[in-house]
């Protein structure tokens, strides 16, 4: 049960951005310049992989399950690619370059201070450039936010587990992007 | 030295919004509604204390200083009441609402999900309504992506002993509030 009282059987972000408004258009606005902005090297899909990793690691499962049909609806995935990454990304079927980025975006989510320069040196020497480091960076922290804001306050989650509602949700997140719950 | 090229001789989160400016507009925007927004049941000295004391868990010197010099500023604090709060705040001159609502910030901080029933009740006997919890929650969770953005990145930091560079940019953020650079 959530720690304050938000809509009914509105789950996670959307709960909070139902109680919140002002601030909630703010949040969603910056996820769609963050993950969906036309500029960056990364592309949408590999943001998308980013925020479900991070979102892994912090075990937010409303994040994690969203972002991951998300990434699963862009890659276009029938080999399974985002659950590999997250079971053991440094095995899965993505390249080389973003195995090093997704090393830097695990040490920002456990303490970022610990971003070395041998794992920015590893991710230049796959073909990273400042841009791709920058935004991965800036992803992980914001997820850090987001997994911290949805949980911290107890909002709903549906399972884990009822892959149908999050491919609804990822398909969504694909296609029509962030826009604010009315 | 910072990870990525950026602006020589600039700290903190100021070089990363001069490097990206289209995701660093939203970032200052957001400190401004966060911190700033009229109508939070938190002061604004409240609100900068919650995100020193965060910063300080995170033990990101750039922010931990500019937001302590901040809430210095607007406690007109002779008493040192944010370094206090800092450094025992369970046992610092602050109102015991402030403390339960810290508690509620430090669990945030560690793992968002340790946030317990038991938390947010005695944040309410102590006179919090949904607005304080909700509040604090989003202040943490909010600084835990910029201590991380700035930190992962390797930003310029001036030493946290030097006060009188602080206390210049808390006098800033506090009279002018979040207006990006130029």
């Amino acid at each position: 049960m959530p720690h304050i009282e938000l809509p009914a059987q509105v789950p996670g972000i959307r709960s909070l951005v139902l109680f919140r408004p002002d601030t909630g258009k703010h949040l969603y606005e910056w996820a769609q310049v963050l993950l969906r902005g036309g500029d960056s090297p990364l592309s949408e899909a590999e943001r998308e992989l980013i925020a479900a990793f991070v979102s892994h690691r912090n075990a937010c499962t409303f994040c994690m399950s969203s972002h991951a049909a998300a990434a699963r609806y862009l890659y276009r995935d029938a080999a399974q690619t985002v659950d590999i990454v997250l079971d053991d990304y440094l095995n899965a079927p993505i390249s080389d370059k973003i195995k090093t980025l997704l090393t830097i975006a695990g040490k920002v989510q456990a303490d970022a201070r610990s971003v070395s320069e041998e794992d920015v040196a590893e991710a230049r020497a796959q073909g990273a450039g400042d841009r791709d480091i920058h935004d991965t960076v800036l992803i992980a922290a914001t997820f850090c936010m987001f997994n911290r804001y949805v949980d911290g306050l107890a909002t709903i989650t549906p399972p884990a587990e009822d892959l149908d509602t999050w491919a609804v949700m990822g398909e969504r997140m694909a296609t029509v992007g962030y826009v604010p719950p009315k």
